[in-house]
């Protein structure tokens, strides 16, 4: 019989957790809404029930003996050596916060259950999942790059996670490429996130119809509603063709390659797995973020580079987190 | 007795010799032009038998039992593994080249002489002699950058080289910070090279001079002539409260400081140790650089942030080379 271990995946708006087989992958999962209105103690109580629930159903067709634990991925910093979360971007209320031994002891005491439970950073866990059961795992070291409403990383070497002395390694939204350029986020000019994040793409896209009314180039998207943009959309338009569409997809992924690139000079990372929302763009992206991360670098570190799209959906985050506890 | 080793950094213009005792630290050390014009083969005899004399000569006071070996740190790419030096940017007519294995060899032919080599690449070789002699010794992890004609940087985690699968990690002359910006590095847009190495700084000085003659800012360097200005002349310009020169080292800093903070975000490194000949330009510096750092990071991540100077001077390469053997 092969271990088992439960992969729950907490965010600022869902709540997913796996049932995860190490051999066989994830055997069940569910969804809930995040109890954010109750702060950290609403939200430990609400993860409490669901692992608790979710052990008791799986312990009558999965061995309770061969149980690795419970394995979460959380916003924010996780100390992961003392299970600590700091600064949940997403959930109000948090700031420093032992969520690992809060959990287990809500638990043992509304539960009756005792059970491991290992914490980390949600793009760690993704980027782990993935390396274990998805696109990363021909790779040694990779680099998992997250596109969404934000833009997050988590940092694969030699098979391990790389989380950094404080456990912030890999946040690769807040890496600066236009120190001097007008876009913010978080205060700080200039970041991939306020370049290529969800919001970037929309209000970039908004600008460049507004100027192809009076220029060159044409959109069909002329005389839409830009407020009611989304990056699916724009997905949509660039494949029926429309020129402003597929300009919009080119810069965002020519300044991704470039954000890859300092990835590649500083750390020697060439493996990139990219995934998240805004990733469902494919080729729209991976093709000029990959021409661009060549002409960003000395054809003498070409050797090896590669960018190739995540396998594991949204479900990488539950696959990585129960993967922590098989470690 | 205590251990004792040779460090070697070869350069493009000068090869810096030492004998190193592992306790006591450089014990004497020599200079000598590098000899460029015969390519690899003429570099490689230059180094045996300077290898080979020093060797001699310690060897008459240290106790040859003792001798861990010589250790070279060399420009370009290194594979420690296997002694292979790839395109070093200063060495005309070198591609890729087995060094470690022919300097063994011409010293044995040549010189007679057998003995371990270590060879590393040269920005590497600095940050582990700071790391094992100097500002390093007290960072578990640090970022060691050399400011001088180009930008270089050698990463330590957990007291060790951190050198990527391709021994080409922190290529910190290369990170993008300005991507659609005008400067230009090898080809590539926006580098820190291109933004605050020797050259763009001398050219953005003279940039500014030129403005400030229309300008609200006065220089006293108004009127010099700008192919002559060196960064010492920047340095001492601003000490003496030339304004253009203090807002020109302001600028430098605070590129320096989006640099670090790139390097801080991305690998959760809050220690930095800046040498290199323009860093003698010291809190001119160093002052907007950690302002700028702090600015450029979410505040949850400013605990432990430091930049410090490096403390080995140009000998940094000798001493981390020789630390190479004892390693």
């Amino acid at each position: 019989m092969s271990r088992w271990a439960l992969g729950i995946d907490l965010g600022g708006t869902a709540i997913k957790a796996a049932v995860v087989c190490e051999k066989r992958g994830i055997l069940a999962d569910r969804r809930f809404l995040t109890d954010t209105a109750s702060g950290p103690a609403g939200i430990v109580a609400q993860l409490a029930t669901i692992i608790a629930d979710l052990y008791r159903d799986a312990s009558r067709t999965n061995e309770p003996d061969n149980f690795a634990g419970a394995g979460l991925g959380a916003p924010g910093a996780v100390d992961t050596v003392n299970g600590v979360l700091s600064y949940p971007p997403n959930l109000p209320g948090w700031s420093i916060f032992p969520l690992r031994d809060e959990l287990r002891n809500c638990m043992e005491q509304q539960q009756g259950l005792s059970i491991p439970v290992s914490i980390d950073n949600d793009a760690n866990a993704a980027a782990f999942g993935e390396a274990v059961y998805g696109a990363g795992r021909e790779f040694r070291d990779f680099l998992m790059v997250t596109l969404g409403t934000g833009v997050g990383g988590g940092i694969v070497l030699d098979r391990k996670l790389y989380r950094g002395a404080h456990g912030t390694a890999g946040e690769l939204g807040f890496m600066i490429l236009d120190f001097e350029g007008p876009s913010l986020h978080a205060g700080i000019r200039g970041t991939l996130e306020s370049l290529i994040g969800k919001k970037a793409i929309v209000a970039c896209a908004s600008r460049m119809i507004e100027a192809s009314q009076s220029g060159s180039t044409s959109s069909h998207l002329c005389g839409h509603d830009y407020t009611k943009l989304s990056p699916r959309h724009l997905e949509q338009a660039a494949i029926a063709g429309d020129e402003v569409s597929l300009a919009l997809w080119h810069r965002v992924g020519s300044i991704l390659g470039v954000g890859l690139a300092n990835v590649a000079v500083l750390m020697d990372i060439r493996k990139f797995v990219i995934g998240g929302g805004i990733s469902g763009a494919g080729n729209l992206i991976f093709v000029p973020a990959f021409e661009q991360l060549r002409r960003s670098m000395l054809p003498s570190m070409h050797e090896g580079l590669e960018i190739v799209p995540a396998q594991l959906g949204n479900k990488a985050g539950m696959y990585g987190a129960a993967a922590l506890c098989f470690g």
